[in-house]
């Protein structure tokens, strides 16, 4: 679908100028584009490919002629703005929550269901970012073995909460280099030189958080089975912009890690990074700013002569895979 | 045993400056103390409990009427040195890697096997600080209703690489604040506003690096059993010195959250730190100086009605039980 007029919700946060980066690499079609925000950040100036745009305020009305939105703004303004930009006409595909279970929404990696996004009736939903980088390495394995289960535990970086929490990071680790007391207001405690579980809150019937019942969630919607049990632990670290997971599956037939190497150099998206002699894996500071999800520490557990049981490392880039380009990449295959 | 006459050798290091204040903090016993160090450290003075002492050279000789050493070298130093100090009749209390695996050399967790000392011949080791912070959290739980298998994911500090990578990390955050290269000796990569696979060497072999070969091996010696599955991934996280730990356990019987939090809450050296409520839980920050491990997030698995997948996030402070007071409480009890 070649895209007329195209437009940006959200378009001052952190995920919104992404967006505008990833569609100008990727060139991606349109005659014209439209910024919109909330009343705050309306009237601001963007430049963009050599072109001034002025911030339009976000309303039901401002969907009038516009074929495809990207939303990056929060569920409760997804919500209240989605509806009124279907009714216009305009495909949307949203970055937040709102929409992601919604059985009548496709929840899409274009490298893993993209079959899924034709069934869509006006609004396309774009993964958690923990969500997708996670699947993006474990998928090639889950295609040639299966996966019984899958243990997770995250290290992830301050732009999942926006632009504000990535300048509060740099802010807190002046602060206290300078041994002063680090600012809180993004996050409820200091993340920098600090390690703490995810700020979403917690589901008290189960002590889960929102971001680790996504991972669960949206991972079965996305692989169309919630045969694979899996247990997430979401921790956030005092890094800026790219995710790392370290993972253990449990896969239900016998693998073989040449097959495993092969399988997730050829996929696209994924990088493998496993260079057991420098001791050099997947790293926060190295793939921020990349597309792929990078992929290392590849290696059955110790005791494990049946290879069933598999271990990784991986890092993507929160703001690209995680959320602009993933979006950008789901507009691209409708 | 009362130790007439102390030696803590490698006094000028970051295990050894906490060994002093833990010594400090409990009133361990002596009549007189020694510091030995390098012969690049010898001549340093060091005032403790208001007396001044002159660091002097670690020999051979070092140790005549000396009753009791720590040591908190490097492995080599060790090996060079503790033989010396056996033959002179000390006893050395071990914080390297060098006598761990020893069969004749006991690995003690003094609330987990304190009878294990008795069978010393000269030498105890103190166990791997994540070793230390894994067992203090799981023991309780293995004791109730043993242990299958465990998978761990570590966030470790700079400081279980030494002093000089604590002022490293330090020093890379002002850096890279500055916009400047983060200087990188004592690690191979910045570890401020990242995370990397921990820097000790790896098994070509099986792809694991040697600080994961030491958590499953010490546990197996600790606990007395090898029959407990471990898959251990070690990651260093930009912390300064307080390990974290996502641990996820598949126990042998069904397991009682209530039971287990009275069984964590009354085990000497752990607290429970559990607040769903406030989403607060042990974090880096607040564990640093702190000598307990604390333990949270404690669930079972969302499909698991058999509460047999249990799920908990432990830190402790690297420095003091993951080396310093273990260290310190093993001389205690002999």
């Amino acid at each position: 679908m070649k895209a007329r007029k195209l437009a940006i919700v959200g378009a001052t946060g952190a995920v919104g100028q992404e967006m505008l980066k990833v569609l100008e690499k990727r060139d991606f079609p349109y005659d014209e584009l439209v910024l919109l925000a909330s009343a705050r950040s309306a009237g601001k100036k963007i430049t963009f490919r050599g072109k001034e745009y002025t911030v339009q305020e976000l309303t039901e009305n401002a969907f009038e002629g516009i074929d495809l939105a990207l939303f990056s703004a929060g569920g409760s303004i997804t919500k209240k703005f989605a509806p009124a930009a279907v009714k216009a006409g305009t495909i949307v595909v949203d970055n937040s929550s709102a929409y992601r279970m919604d059985p009548e929404v496709p929840l899409i990696v274009p490298e893993i269901n993209p079959e899924d996004a034709k069934k869509h009736k006006g609004i396309l939903a774009n993964p958690n970012c923990s969500t997708i980088i996670m699947l993006m390495a474990v998928y090639p394995i889950y295609k040639l073995y299966g996966v019984r289960r899958l243990v997770v535990s995250t290290y992830q970086a301050a732009s999942g909460a926006g632009a504000a929490a990535m300048q509060e990071l740099e802010d807190q680790a002046k602060a206290m280099l300078a041994g002063d007391q680090p600012p809180t207001e993004a996050f409820p405690f200091p993340l920098a030189f600090n390690v703490f579980s995810h700020n979403s809150s917690l589901y008290p019937e189960n002590g889960y958080n929102q971001e680790e019942v996504k991972m669960v969630k949206e991972s079965h919607k996305i692989l169309g089975s919630s045969n694979l049990k899996i247990s997430p632990t979401c921790i956030r670290v005092g890094t800026f912009r790219a995710h790392a997971e370290s993972i253990h599956l449990e896969l239900e037939k016998e693998g073989d890690l040449d097959e495993i190497r092969k399988a997730l150099s050829s996929f696209p998206g994924v990088q493998l990074k496993d260079d057991t002699e420098k001791n050099h894996f997947p790293m926060p500071l190295e793939v921020s700013g990349q597309d792929d999800v990078y992929v290392g520490r590849l290696r059955w557990d110790l005791d494990d002569s049946e290879h069933k049981n598999l271990q990784l490392f991986c890092v993507g880039d929160q703001l690209l895979k995680g959320a602009a380009l993933n979006a950008v990449q789901i507009a691209e295959i409708l």
